[in-house]
């Protein structure tokens, strides 16, 4: 299929103003391949630029295209990539980094200061017909996997990342706070890890029903404020000598709110790990700091991920977490702002809203 | 129930010599529980004692009952006892230490020098009526788990072990060699922490089923001696950019020959780890350590485990590893001798072998 | 020498009240060394129960020794107890533990919920002529130590605990925030382990200049305010490519300040770790948790230690740290309450009072 | 100064054939530094070369210039760098990788199968008078400094991944076998990342002379064979309870032969560490790995290093190491061969010989 010279975009020019306009299709430089864009998720981030037209420090001061939750398929090979062929399914890991600083080098690149990021100001986004990437973040889709599949890789890193911060080990109880797609997929990401009590906390109910289907041993509606005193029951019960419970091994926090930052300290039993996935929306927070700090736990903080595509793709392809049916609805790439709208409107019977841009 | 005075034991006098005799029923000690032991697996070890009277230094010098892969049922509590009740359906972990010394206090109480381990001389073992050991060594079962359930979780913590050791990771590609009942533990051990490739090795296809069975991505018969090319083939296969993988991320050694452990070594990738979990037979083995520490590999050799009961409990209730299909044959306790001679000699056709002691 | 009947201790009654008096002196029980005690170090805590009466959630109810920084002695042996003789100079790990529970068998004794541990709430301490305590919580002295340096290895434990949990290596950079012993031996502590640049922060220049002599590299006096700034400064100042710090790899807030806490997370470059080792006052802190987070630190509760006896005495007998400088004050046991009170009056001029129970 | 358009280098036309010989200076590419060389250290690896003309499959096929050790100043910049200015003193470290695959991106860049090594055929190295690198490998010297400490970064590298490697704490005990510069650096390594008990293992005084002088605390020749009855000797007299030790905690092989390795595994306490640094000339070494295994030991190759420069400059700068005293003799370029010629044959009077290039 030839390439055309330009290319459908969506573009928020502002808040709540998305523009659908043209323009020309990227080439894709050295060590680059160009993807023509399948399907895209709508995230919390593009839903906030949307209706906030900022997220902390990051401002939207120019027309951006929103969307990094992208796969789609391989259309052009820059100069010296090899190991891609046109028509390869890939998806795309959004953010690219300068591979020369400490965190680069390390194995951290997720802390460069340099990255490049999609949808995160002034980087575009895929909310467009093709997009122009480093090779060595565009990653192949076995047969097993699906265009959508693909496009789940991104949160899907995100459960893993955090998981791995929280060092979850076979036999392991966990608490995941907030269930929507992020705690969802934390919660899959610590069962594939070998997680056998996992509680899911959430107020909607909507959510906690597809937490039961997903693997969530327990569920518990906070809608009473009782949630920390339920993880404690739950872990108190669980079978040993002594008990050797008292909170989850590690709590995650995925909801954003004060009140489940809280929470997660609170449920970790001491030594445990609360792993911050979330981020509450004023900087600073009330903490009850010293019995965190008296029982020993740890309280990491995550940033985005790093090397957690491949074995992303690798649980997906395996049937070990299950990404499709997070996908609620579907809206075309000229129905972009419908779909952000949508998005941030039902947030209680919606899960995954994806852009279908191409095939 | 009332306990007798006096029980049945199987007791090895010597090579290829087991006689069912009387002997009283332990005490429990301040601190202990006494257990009516239901069923206990035939271990390796146990049937090389049977054939050759020693293992290596370990010596049979006087009468000694074997048998350390135990479960049963609580039938009485020794002074200061919290947390048992008669009745309560129970797995015994063989081993138990002196709590002081530098090993037990960080945590690796395996290599506490003291350590009381059953069936290893001069200390007996579970084919007899009672048992009776320290509370903290003695775990209880939960609704979802037979006492047969229960005796396997002596292997399956060996298998927990060596996954622990080999830091198995969501997504990795593993190597087991040697698909006997450790080594088919190991595979789900490794399964259960995310291990998404899961590469089954060994010369018999009787086993090699059964590792399909259980979860073995690829299987490989290694009669032609080409497991190690096989193990490359299928790891480079394995999607990425560039291929990620020449070699098994874990390869874990759980047969105990000198060629699965050399193959083990040439199995893993540059900066990979091998987990040698059986031994050979002869002390000192030829060994490509050039090539191993070229590519950065460890190396980890495992004794027995530390801490693993709980997890293998939790694992097994959640139904995330088969301990149950792995009991291929059943006997009663005055066969344990039958059952000894059986294990040995149909290592082609059995997996676990079983004493029914108890109810 | 023979042993008495009865011993001087000084034991707490109530609030600024502490009464010297005759107790029979305790024999060792099984596994047990009785130790002649010769030299308790002066804890904040014991101040603090001195001067409110408890701490938190622990109450002083019933007359009480204080004092848990001890050596002395061996004067005599309970039944068992071999590697110890009459006349041996030891040091004494005040808390011990159930030895059963999970966080005992992991190498997490610290959380053990059954420690019993010196002059904390019914515990009596070590500000009497004999203590008897298990064995295997008393440690030898070398030649190259004194009895003094011995009492000092409680403090030192817990600057190692706090290294350790940072995970401070070669070549780091770490920030001390706050300068009393337990901030002067985490900074030696975290030297031992490696660290080149070593940050010292407190308000007191008295505190300052013994960081400096004991080996800080940078001294920053936090009357303005300034300090998480210098830090910043300080690091992003080191050299490399890209600059690869704009804060401490570690830092460790050991003044039990909220604006130290602060600080403390706010001086950590992204990815890298805050150790709290004190703790705040009041139960909750508001914290800039989100900018925490969002920089992917972990933030590391610290709660006594486990295991870090063996380490201290080995260095402080290598002349890696130097703990007797530290001792600034002496007082008799008679005097102890005026060594509480001295203690308490002087933190601006004084480091470590230790109280000279025997020779 | 300007720049000549040529350059004398001492290029490997064969075994024992080094050639003098002008080249072009080499342009520096984009994001590369050119540096004048000043410093470079001989490797017992460009003696091998020099003297066999291949190690293992690397095969000198054609000219190359030896050396990778070195140390000069920045002469010119490349395109897009920034944080170095003309004249800057730096040291390089002399393998640049390809920033893309599963290695280098995991922070294990040591492994990336495209690595481009100095003075590995056919990469040219640094006997010569400029070198065009990239920048990111290139570090700038600190005041304390001199240009030929700069050069002993890359060997001092190697000793601290072997320590990183090993996970050395404080108060560990450790066994360094072979007291070549590799050795010596390991040891000093090891004893700043906190060792306490240091055992240098050799056979030749001169060498074990330099390990008390740098701080072994204890020096063995094996000349009789009984190194590891030593350590077991040493560490076993340790004080503790019950003894904790019996070998090292850490055991580093870097003589690169069979009986040392062999030595390695058997000085290593259960549950050590044994870090292979050194390589045995042939292939397979006959091993003891039944005992290395039964005591659960981890068995660690190396190959070079990853992010180690920093932490070596910061010791280095810091005091903590040092490197000068290990340069025990010197020549110029125009007698790099006959540097050559003495470093193979006066292993029992040298350790460090440097080129000295430039000023």
């Amino acid at each position: 299929m030839a390439i055309p010279k330009t290319m459908t975009c969506a573009v928020l020019y502002g808040v709540r103003d998305v523009r659908i306009e043209e323009r020309p299709v990227p080439e894709p430089g050295p060590g680059q391949v160009l993807v023509a864009v399948s399907r895209v998720g709508v995230c919390g981030s593009d839903v906030h630029y949307y209706t906030h037209g900022r997220i902390g420090d990051f401002v939207v001061r120019a027309p951006m295209i929103l969307g990094h939750e992208s796969a789609g398929t391989v259309a052009a090979l820059g100069e010296g990539v090899q190991g891609f062929a046109k028509g390869d399914r890939v998806t795309v890991e959004p953010g690219y980094t300068c591979r020369r600083c400490h965190y680069c080098k390390t194995g951290r690149y997720n802390l460069c200061p340099d990255v490049v990021f999609m949808a995160t100001p002034p980087i575009d986004g895929a909310f467009c017909e093709y997009v122009a990437w480093p090779a060595d973040y565009v990653f192949p889709l076995p047969e097993a996997m699906t265009l959508e599949d693909g496009a789940m890789m991104e949160p899907l890193a995100v459960g893993l990342a955090a998981v791995e911060r929280g060092g979850v080990a076979p036999g392991d109880a966990v608490a995941v706070l907030g269930c929507g797609p992020i705690g969802l997929l934390t919660l899959q990401a610590a069962r594939a890890a070998g997680a056998t009590t996992l509680i899911a906390i959430d107020v909607m109910d909507f959510r906690l029903e597809h937490a039961r289907r997903l693997g969530a041993t327990h569920v518990v509606n906070d809608a009473d404020g009782r949630a920390v005193e339920q993880v404690r029951a739950i872990t108190s019960a669980l079978q040993g000598f002594p008990p050797r419970h008292s909170g989850a091994d590690v709590a995650f926090e995925t909801a954003g709110s004060v009140v489940t930052t809280r929470n997660a300290l609170a449920a970790t039993r001491p030594g445990g790990v609360a792993v911050l996935v979330g981020l509450p929306p004023q900087p600073t927070v009330e903490l009850d700091i010293v019995a965190a700090a008296s029982k020993a736990i740890d309280i990491r903080g995550l940033f985005r991920y790093a090397n957690r595509y491949p074995a992303g793709i690798a649980l997906t392809a395996a049937g070990r977490v299950d990404v499709a049916s997070l996908v609620t609805h579907h809206f075309s790439l000229r129905q972009a702002e419908r779909a952000l709208r949508f998005a941030d409107e039902h947030k209680g019977d919606s899960l995954k809203v994806v852009v279908d841009v191409g095939d």
